[in-house]
């Protein structure tokens, strides 16, 4: 398989694993946090998908097309870590879906990140709601969920807090 | 649809041009070009597809993954418009398969390149070769060619060298 090959199935898994989790939280009123804004195209599509929610935004450095900036009431601007606190005094735990999108090329960088972030974005994500990472996390407060048809498994990580 | 969904497209659009082209030119011998390295997910796929074929790079500048870095007698290294002319003299009228993917941000200075670059493609463009563009280029010693299915007319341009 070529890296292109591979590109575009990543694509199409995270894809797959952001529409399977718009439907698991088609009941369950809240917010959803993005973290790593990127290019904004998950964001776009977060925000075409589940029209109506308050879709927070967590990014160090915003360089996305300028049409997928969210507005700076939504933005959390600087390292996860520093905003996440401020995110929990001001949204309370009130999240329906938090998308962990913090891979960068160092794969064992990423994996801590995500760790480190974890027990914070628990502070926010309500139960029932539902959790996307593209970095392996764990906690007894999280049942893993069936990833879409066709995700190799490890590639995408669907949890829901229960 | 979300700009997650249309980027989406356009890479299943890019792989399907590469790989009709691949199949067209199966008993056509000759070298390939590429203009535009970029992060070298195209490269790799070509010569996934292709073994065996000589692969030439144009690039500006390479920022590719260290792994899909061509050799260094196999890369026109600087502008296009400087490089051509010495593909030219080395390599001949010996292409069976030219990828132009040189847009930009800058949807006119894109085309301006293209066309810019079209008559040196054309020197080194065997008979029957075929020529994958990004952008629209357009000359009597071409024929247009049916897009794969699922391809919008637009999005890639997919020619024959008569």
């Amino acid at each position: 398989m070529s890296r292109l090959d591979s590109f575009i199935r990543r694509l199409e898994a995270q894809r797959a694993c952001l529409n399977a989790a718009a439907r698991l939280i088609a009941g369950l009123p809240g917010n959803v946090l993005e973290f790593g804004l990127g290019n904004g195209r998950t964001y776009d599509h977060l925000r075409e998908t589940l029209t109506g929610r308050d879709i927070y935004v967590f990014e160090r450095k915003v360089a996305a097309h300028p049409d997928c900036i969210p507005p700076d009431d939504r933005l959390f601007l600087g390292d996860f870590l520093d905003s996440l606190p401020r995110a929990i005094a001001q949204l309370g735990q009130n999240t329906a879906l938090a998308n962990l999108d913090v891979g960068s090329g160092d794969e064992a960088a990423s994996q801590r990140l995500a760790r480190a972030m974890l027990p914070s974005v628990l502070q926010l994500l309500k139960s029932g709601g539902i959790l996307i990472s593209d970095q392996p996390v764990e906690d007894p407060a999280l049942e893993a969920l069936a990833l879409p048809a066709g995700i190799k498994p490890g590639r995408y990580f669907l949890q829901r807090r229960r």
